[in-house]
């Protein structure tokens, strides 16, 4: 297998069968030493933290192949800390898509005026470009269709598409007593056949989660979830 | 009359009948004492820019009117720097409409990853909530559908409406050999029947106007556009 590249918190390989190998990290990001899934940046390492996210992926993942939603998950190795998926291509130069459930991070700084912080959202989807020298600003429908980065029918897919998955996700949460606030997706298009797929990881670095109204980190999040 | 807002630019009195007086200052938004009429801050005094964007109201306000597109103008006093109005509620706290014809400015910074400077751009309309202290954030018909600021049909009627009016003003210009790049509009529903108008200013403070390449202050734009 070959390295094509090498990302934040993963490196990405190619397989022989046209398949790509995701090798997670224990690199996460954050600033000044401090875990935050929205960061830019690589703040720091712990240990185990590569395992833990993929081991929530795995987990989301195979639930969500089995409702039929289309993903780019094949398989998942704990042992080598690396899931095998299908090579897809990011739509524009990639895009995250964030689903609210409740008006906290930079939703609640850019419209503090009009809501009080946590208060309930309804599925609200919106979709910011990757950009890191210009802090992933957010792109209107309109704008990713003049921008010829997605049509308006391919949006209001990519949307339904990401309340559907969202949905799952949040309900997964409920049954541990874990409330979901937010969630960013990353979508992009199967090279083989063009299909939209969910791609990246769904981890607890990809979401806010509460439990009892106090935020719980990642690695906590996925101890929590996933014990009997 | 009784003065019951002063703003950056214009003081704000009620008149006995229930319509509004604005009355134009000198004063002009800008930073470091350039003009910029992006900016939020006053940035400098210019002797006659009250009068300048007077002018320039009166014409577009006068040409919105005949075309029976609502707005709140009812007459200009240019010797008083004054116009009245019909009394608006602005939407929410107050919202900007954009309309761009050309990736400059904000848009251009926001999306420098998949366009030009200066590209064409087919009447994009975006708004905004009129929010200094937070950098006037953009906002998707989503989120003041969600946020109850405007509701989805509302949004629709407000887009429509800018890409008329913006329409006029771009044609009128090109008249006289000036491109429009790209405009800010505000509206308002009139406080006597609901209805949705045009309110604000139109002048060369809402709008960025180009001459053979070359962009055109505000004060000259009037000179350019208002001369014989």
């Amino acid at each position: 297998m070959q390295l094509i590249y090498k990302g934040k918190t993963k490196d990405v390989y190619s397989l022989r069968d046209g398949q790509i190998l995701l090798k997670f990290k224990d690199d996460v990001t954050g600033e000044n030493g401090v875990f935050d899934p929205g960061a830019n940046t690589v703040g720091l390492t712990i240990d185990g933290a590569g395992k833990s996210g993929l081991k929530m992926t795995q987990y989301f993942y195979e639930l969500i192949n089995s409702r039929n939603i289309p993903t780019h998950f094949i398989s998942a190795d704990l042992d080598d800390v690396s899931m095998v998926v299908k090579d897809a291509q990011v739509i524009g130069k990639g895009l995250e898509v964030i689903c609210r459930y409740r008006a906290v991070g930079s939703f609640f700084r850019r419209y503090a005026a009009y809501s009080e912080e946590g208060q309930k959202l309804d599925r609200f989807v919106e979709v910011t470009i990757k950009d890191d020298e210009r802090g992933d600003p957010t792109i209107s429908d309109d704008a990713l269709d003049m921008l010829g980065i997605l049509s308006k029918s391919a949006y209001q897919e990519l949307k339904q598409l990401t309340q559907q998955i969202c949905d799952i996700v949040k309900d997964e949460l409920a049954k541990k007593g874990l409330e979901l606030y937010d969630i960013k997706l990353e979508f992009g298009h199967d090279k083989s056949n063009g299909q939209l797929l969910l791609i990246d990881e769904i981890s607890g670095g990809n979401m806010r989660v509460y439990k009892d109204g106090q935020y719980v980190p990642p690695l906590e999040l996925e101890r929590l979830f996933l014990s009997e």
